[in-house]
């Protein structure tokens, strides 16, 4: 089960298209710390995600938005190659096979200045989604876009029904 | 070598969103058929990609924007399983792995009517996302990331170099 945080996210559009990808990879929650942009506006681009707009819970801090659930992967753009990191990164692959059937909040930050270091410490893994070296930086959406297809590829072959014969 | 092959794109944020993600994952063509957006209202959305759009062949039909590839693979929200497709479709990861060494166009649709299918009939193989069968339409951009992505892993593995020791 998979809880999306977004933390201060900026861009109404960005919000809109994490409501439709939750809808389109069946997120069951959707956490927003204090919004710094205009959720009505957000329904523009949600196309079928729009009820997830409007129960997303909007709470005050990421430790709330942590509340209850057995693992919190936090998200970075930038990979733990120069060895000064709070924790060693792992990939979303990675993710979803450790942890695709727990209760898993994926933590995602802000468009101008991603999650703080605090942030960061305050949940159990880093994850780095693979990107030219160059200009590793996605989106904020694309990021979890990326995320919730892993997630969803895993929960997937699971859940497949056999084919006998 | 990945060609990014857009349809008649109607979303300035969209193409923008694209073009930054051309640079996320290194892809070397971005061919725009028709564009039906101002490409640039676009440059908003393409942070370092910019040059992309400036690049961006632009082109008159999918006729052309095929020549010179190795392989054509068009992309649809719409699954095989009513068995009334023009071809079975294959994941992301499948044609990664089949083709991830080839010089391959990706090609995607209108963000309101998708491919013809008399464009879908033009490609070689036909890609489909996994995503909720009860809502499977991805935002156009969010589709050419999970593409570009699935692509870039595979690149990434065969040319990460070996660590000695
Ligand atoms: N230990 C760590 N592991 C992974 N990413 C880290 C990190 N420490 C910092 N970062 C990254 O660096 C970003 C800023 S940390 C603070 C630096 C400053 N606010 C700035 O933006 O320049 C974080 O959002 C996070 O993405
Ligand atoms: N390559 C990547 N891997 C994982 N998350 C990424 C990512 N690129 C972007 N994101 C997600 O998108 C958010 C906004 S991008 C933040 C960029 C900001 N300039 C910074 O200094 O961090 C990030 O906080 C992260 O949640
Ligand atoms: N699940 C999925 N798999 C593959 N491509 C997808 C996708 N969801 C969206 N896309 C891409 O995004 C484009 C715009 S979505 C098009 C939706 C349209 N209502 C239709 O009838 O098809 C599609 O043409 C395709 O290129």
């Amino acid at each position: 089960m998979i809880r999306v945080v977004l933390v201060e996210p900026e861009g109404e559009y960005n919000v809109g298209f994490i409501a439709r990808l939750c809808r389109n990879f069946d997120v069951k929650e959707l956490y927003i710390v204090r919004p710094k942009c205009d959720l009505e506006q957000a329904k523009n681009f949600s196309a079928k995600g729009l009820e997830y707009l409007s129960k997303a819970k909007i709470v005050n801090n990421l430790n709330e938005a942590l509340q209850g659930v057995d693992v919190s992967l936090s998200t970075s753009s930038i990979a733990d190659s120069q060895g000064d990191m709070l924790r060693k990164s792992v990939t979303p692959e990675e993710a979803a096979k450790a942890f695709g059937d727990r209760h898993v909040a994926l933590v995602f930050g802000r468009e101008s200045v991603g999650l703080t270091r605090e942030e960061i410490e305050m949940t159990d893994f880093l994850v780095h989604i693979p990107a030219t070296p160059d200009y590793p930086v996605l989106n904020l959406s694309h990021a979890v876009g990326i995320l919730l297809y892993e997630f969803w590829k895993l929960r997937r072959k699971e859940t497949r029904p056999k084919v006998s014969q």
